[in-house]
């Protein structure tokens, strides 16, 4: 993990630019951090300059409540090669739509699971690099994205403690086995009108999450329209449940 | 409004009981208020003595939200008067729950609409009274209780600017038309699991709300688990509808 640019924005929040071998990313750190901070992965739907202003306003909100926050870009995403698999099914998806034909699970699979595949492994990758700092410690939440990849984690990535995930309809259908086995606390945000996705899928995907602690959060409006009553009630959730004290596992005394 | 009993409770709440006729009601103040409160009106399904320890836990927390916090007794609740239509339209839902048999639309109609038609206006005349108060002044919000009175209270009474409602399945169909109606900031709550409940109903209800302003907490777990944060992110709703200045219908200049 290399950094390569590093800033104070005007709240005191440190921003550094890094790069993860091929793989750029941000690192936002509180102005004042006496202890490590605990983490939240910021996820995106790929194109961190795109996504840039959002994502530093989730950033200084996370800082504001104490947590580093970090993201990196996906595969094919912004400057990175593109990703030939992926942008072949999602032209496909996109003529499919512009058709007004129905997107079958097969191209949503081949849009979808291969980035999974290379995705989470690299999150992983960070999350080892960013753990490593001094200025950081668990745990760890994440937060938004592509709704499959933040699944794929919470299902193989025991440092990730809690998420909140934005339901979006094209999910593989292998997916829903996965969120049977999603056990960590879960906050799921849903816009209701959102014209891009199935209202009825995110639904059953919410009723697939394995987790004991769920809870689903209905807004109105379009895809980017999150309320900001729901955007800091999202916080909350991270907030309280990454400032639980850590659960150790017990020792037998004897 | 004669006011029957008066007590500090240990955080310095004023809880006072009152009969509003012949209607049996508590309205609890805040321990400091230098300045008159709003109001949450709070709702429940009937039996104040038997709803009071939930009921004094969410006055508690609205009166150090700043906020006064008054409910009153259901026709046919607690000591009133039993209310002899709703009372064999709810043996009859009960027998056919027992039986596993459909609980048909007629019978919702004859078990929860006579109850809205009495309980509405006797809602509307505690307003006046707690209005009236010099320690009480507006906004209203309503919170909680059987779901078709928040609605139909919504609807037909202009001084309650804010509502969080319960999402349950016996819901006359009529008051889905009366839920297009609706214009005012709702919070909906929504038992995931609740066994009484139909959830798609709920949905269905959701959906149907005509508010541009409105959102939906689905959490798991049965009828009376709504989680703490989940309380708390009710409470913020109505504290954050509450405390905006008012608005001031425009007068011309000339």
């Amino acid at each position: 993990m290399q950094f390569t640019s590093e800033q104070r924005l005007d709240d005191g929040v440190l921003e550094r630019e890094f790069t993860l071998g091929e793989i750029p990313g941000i690192l936002w750190t509180p102005a004042s951090a006496p202890a490590p901070a605990p983490l939240i992965l910021l996820g995106h739907p790929g194109g961190l300059h795109r996504m840039y202003p959002r994502l530093v306003a989730r950033a200084r909100s996370s800082a504001a409540d104490g947590f580093a926050a970090a993201t990196i870009e996906l595969p094919g995403g912004g400057d990175r090669p593109r990703f030939a698999a992926v942008e072949q099914a999602r032209a496909e998806l996109l003529r499919a739509l512009e058709a007004g034909e129905p997107v079958t699970e097969e191209i949503v699979d081949r849009l979808v699971l291969p980035l999974v595949e290379k995705a989470v492994p690299e999150w992983r990758s960070a999350l080892d690099a960013l753990l490593s700092l001094p200025e950081i410690d668990g745990p760890v939440g994440y937060s938004g994205g592509v709704i499959s990849i933040g699944i794929r984690l919470a299902v193989v990535e025991p440092r990730i403690s809690a998420a909140v995930l934005f339901a979006g309809s094209f999910v593989p259908r292998s997916m829903f086995e996965e969120a049977r086995r999603v056990t960590i606390p879960l906050h799921v945000l849903l816009q209701w009108d959102d014209e891009g996705n199935d209202r009825q899928t995110a639904l059953d995907l919410f009723d697939a999450f394995g987790s004991r602690e769920k809870s689903l959060h209905a807004n109105l409006g379009g895809h980017t329209g999150v309320p900001q009553l729901a955007g800091d009630a999202a916080a909350r959730f991270l907030t309280w449940h990454l400032s639980q004290p850590p659960t150790v596992p017990a020792v037998s005394s004897r």
